[in-house]
């Protein structure tokens, strides 16, 4: 059966029930919160949504690797690093990284750079 | 190597640069449109994010299937029925839609209801 996240969020944070921080594991990241917003806990086996909010002056790390990303502006605007370039990116912005893009994004505006992430599914270990 | 679209509609429709309209296949809904935001096109094979909006008065064709759906509201407000009830929806909630859940999205307010919607990779034929 289904579920649903209720957005609470409207007047100030993002946020949703049922949805908490968790957390992201990067040392190489600053000022970076992570919410699992769709993954297997609500039973989703294909996909994986997640929420990342960059604060002010803080980027997500640096990275390339071999599964792709999905990614939705929803809040605020930043840059994001792509192979090579720097682009500007803010609300509405869609972004799709492909399997071993350089990849990251950083905020060096003064509110929060909200984004969802979409992956495919951890590898079973 | 990856893509952006841009977001085109900050002050009216939500449209994005290089994302057209595409059929939405099915007779059984009313006013409904649907837009790839990410998919085969942009070399994306693990998942597909898809914009569909609900015009005031439609509805999405009432449906069940084995693929699961990941769902953000990102316009207006409406209705969405999963298994056998009916939940008000609004800007920022999530919904996932289980495989074989009944589901159905509808808009019974004077604005358009937007979400977009997140599914594993179609089967190869």
């Amino acid at each position: 059966m289904g579920v649903i996240h209720k957005f609470k969020g409207q007047h100030g944070g993002f946020d949703w029930e049922g949805v908490a921080i968790t957390k992201y594991p990067n040392e190489r990241a600053r000022d970076v919160i992570k919410k699992q917003m769709i993954g297997p806990d609500d039973g989703a086996q294909h996909f994986d949504m997640r929420y990342f909010e960059v604060a002010p002056g803080g980027y997500t790390s640096f990275d390339n690797h071999t599964h792709d990303h999905g990614v939705l502006v929803v809040r605020g605007r930043g840059k994001v690093r792509l192979g090579k370039e720097k682009y500007d990116i803010g609300f509405g912005d869609i972004i799709y990284i492909s399997p071993n893009d350089d990849h990251q994004f950083e905020n060096n505006y003064d509110e929060p750079l909200g984004f969802i992430c979409v992956i495919p599914p951890k590898k079973k270990k």
